[in-house]
């Protein structure tokens, strides 16, 4: 799937950049020496992370990263869905990666903090390509696994809006324990469909932190998604939130 | 706040096993070497694991944590929220140790498959403790993170409650980055507190996959929270689908 969308993205005109966390042999794990962090004191990562950054003494794999992702029109992570969440690998490329500074501490001039549809990664596409041994069933709306837009929201909602991407309803490959050839190809068609439209896609209208519908909590105002919460409240309508209270 | 959990743990008669990841230096990338697997062979993880488990052969970094799981009365994972889930070492210390066989695919004599509330880990209580730099206002009900509940549903109903756990209540430490002395002592009375009651709170009403609720395909049936939709419907009454929608 991966070599087949990567072939299809360069006959569309468009460069790739790959990140084959394995074959990279990728390591997830944050430590202290990527922030060339003086051991005598305490390590705060988040400022650690932000001071190397500044510094330019972040670790070269990760600075690697980081210019992959500034140069970027759109960001494709490509996952088998484990124990409901990416890899640990991936997870280690977005706990490495996204420091503060880069993903997150991203301060207004005018004061504030640029997240959640705002941020350095404003104007970047996102997609989530995910396979999984359950059925799509166990993955809609009342499947038992919850709904997929739900089960994804610590990823499309806490990692990528939160940086600022413009985040696309995921691609989802089900039932790929018992994929036969015709369910390939089927799955094949659709992943390229998808991204032969991933610069025209409508992006899930998750709502922007900074328009007024939060107050200073950060908690939605009243007159928003009234009556409802929970992760929905957060998509704007016509959504799902608005049909389920229709 | 661990050093203190297990003090207070071991005051109250009880015997614990830690795993500290980072000092373990905890590998948590699946590879096939765990599974001492023949390399002319495609690799699927999952067929690979449960044949590696059934045969003696997994890695003995995963044997050992497996250990530790089958003889606990309760598991606690405490974690900082990275990114709105685990940080990537702890994800892959679920990935490495939960194989097939263990965690997942675990066959009944009389057919079908045990999870969401049946498995290995039937009878085992599952708490995560977690520390976030945001207010508790942003995982509240309207909270921009989506509320608690559901922001963690892929760890406490995709992980713990697949793997037959009864998945308790999450203890929250907010505000991390801003703590104050008075709000770490009462932050640690408070998870003192949860500790003091980890064996008689009530557990997360998840609803079990077996008992009738769900259709074939793993669908909730109309006769459960009705016109409901979402991660919530899993969560049998009274709770905070029944609130929300009365």
């Amino acid at each position: 799937m991966r070599d087949s969308a990567l072939e299809f993205l360069a006959g569309a005109g468009h460069n790739t950049l790959e990140s084959d966390l394995y074959r990279m042999g990728w390591n997830p794990v944050v430590t202290a020496e990527d922030y060339a962090h003086d051991s005598a004191h305490r390590l705060h990562v988040a400022t650690a992370s932000s001071t190397a950054l500044a510094g330019g003494t972040i670790a070269a794999d990760i600075a690697a990263e980081q210019d992959k992702v500034r140069r970027a029109d759109a960001v494709v992570l490509q996952f088998p869905l484990w124990w409901f969440s990416m890899p640990a690998i991936m997870k280690g490329w977005v706990d490495r990666v996204f420091v503060e500074g880069f993903g997150y501490g991203i301060r207004k001039a005018e004061g504030g903090t640029r997240r959640y549809g705002d941020g350095l990664m404003a104007g970047t596409r996102a997609l989530v390509v995910t396979s999984m041994g359950g059925s799509e069933h166990t993955v809609s709306a009342r499947g038992i696994n919850g709904s997929l837009d739900e089960l994804l929201f610590p990823i499309q909602h806490g990692f990528f809006w939160y940086t600022g991407m413009a985040v696309l309803p995921p691609v989802l490959i089900p039932s790929a324990d018992r994929m036969t050839e015709d369910g390939y190809a089927a799955a094949e068609a659709h992943l390229q469909a998808r991204l032969g439209t991933l610069f025209s896609d409508e992006p899930i209208p998750y709502r922007h932190q900074s328009n007024g519908q939060y107050d200073r909590n950060f908690v939605l105002r009243s007159p928003y998604a009234v009556g409802e919460e929970g992760l929905r409240v957060h998509t704007a309508p016509p959504s799902h939130a608005a049909q389920s209270s229709a």
